[in-house]
């Protein structure tokens, strides 16, 4: 059994419609790599009550529970203290956290301020995430593994903390194309479907030039497996 | 108070990371707009019971659940199955569902059969939500409203299905470019947005040609608040 995983979406310009999320999407293709199972993503607003109800759940729920924004310095960045609080333990500044910052700013020519520092508190016990893009770390506490919004951060620290994390099997898929209308295929798909339980059969329908036509897409971890049914498949519904 | 709404995006494509989900950011735009507040959005696997469960917490927790995916005729096609159970009611083919259909595929030259039928299975007393795009329809069933997860599909339900529900004063937005990091402006935002506890005040940080900068969005349903606060937003930080 491949570990469980959910993302955690922080950040009410999602939930606004300002900003299309990317870092979901980024991170279901990662973890399908390394056998990490995505089994939830939610999206929820910058408030400390939802946030740490939020993670309550899915780190019960799941093996591991990835989190995207509300760690930078200003005001509406509130996940560390949801994190900690959710977790039941203590935040603060800690030493090497304002080394980096320290080391970051003295690079940059800027002062440490009180804003900036509040990127150096960190939830006891935790692990730090690494941030090459812009320093301020992120942090694993326990099976909570928290990153920043913006997606050049947030793939980099994905990048960083997933070799750390143990894997499965990757997650294998082939898609097939059929030119005829879903409702055609589906009773042929159904058999298909019930005889290979082990594997995850998708149906997606399309349109195109006034024609309906759908990708099959057949998921599994044994390759083997996912060759046979996909024979199979074209054997049913030939080119 | 606006209504307050969930998105469920249902779909083992989303999660895997085959497909990116567009249907999330089409509705909190179009939410936005007509002022109902979305709160949270999910996306969870094409698995019977974890459906029934979203649709039971989202839909005690808030005035709208939009689901998205899951409507069509195949084997992995069980959405109208999972809502009706969440929500106690029986599910069966309707006549007037059918007859959409049967006009449907009559135009088309098709014939109806066993798969095509399933998507005339409508929950006992639900609300029937139009499909432009290929006749098979979406429905209300109380606070939960059942949609395609093909875009073009979904974004034409949308549009039909809004007009129905009672908005709120929709959400307004300003956002204003601040050409400093975020460590240097967070004291004074901050400030600022305690003074303003009706809006929410949101910095989204960017980095370009190496130097660092936020834009600020001040969102809120008074529009003279919301043009006070970045009146006074751009005199603390003139351009």
């Amino acid at each position: 059994m491949n570990p469980t995983a959910a993302i955690l979406v922080i950040g009410d310009e999602i939930l606004s419609g300002r900003t299309r999320d990317s870092n979901m999407h980024f991170l279901a293709q990662e973890l399908a790599r390394v056998g990490i199972d995505l089994q939830e993503a939610r999206v929820v607003a910058d408030r400390h009550a939802v946030i740490v109800a939020a993670v309550q759940a899915l780190s019960g729920q799941y093996d591991h529970v990835f989190t995207s924004g509300g760690i930078g310095p200003t005001h509406d960045d509130i996940t560390a203290d949801a994190v900690a609080d959710a977790m039941g333990v203590p935040l603060d500044v800690r030493d090497d956290a304002r080394a980096i910052l320290q080391a970051h700013y003295d690079r940059m020519g800027v002062e440490m301020n009180d804003a900036r520092l509040r990127m150096a508190r960190i939830p006891e016990g935790a692990t730090l995430i690494d941030n090459p893009v812009s320093s301020a770390p992120g942090f694993s506490v326990r099976n909570v593994h928290v990153m920043a919004g913006v997606p050049r951060i947030f793939e980099a620290m994905v990048a960083g903390l997933l070799p750390r994390l143990t894997g499965g099997t990757p997650l294998l898929s082939q898609s097939y194309r059929i030119q005829r209308g879903e409702g055609e295929i589906a009773g042929p798909l159904a058999d298909l479907a019930a005889t290979y339980p082990d594997l995850a059969m998708g149906s997606y329908p399309f349109q195109q030039n006034g024609a309906y036509g759908a990708n099959i897409v057949i998921r599994g971890t044994d390759g083997a497996r996912v060759n046979e049914a996909m024979t199979r498949l074209a054997t049913l519904f030939p080119e």
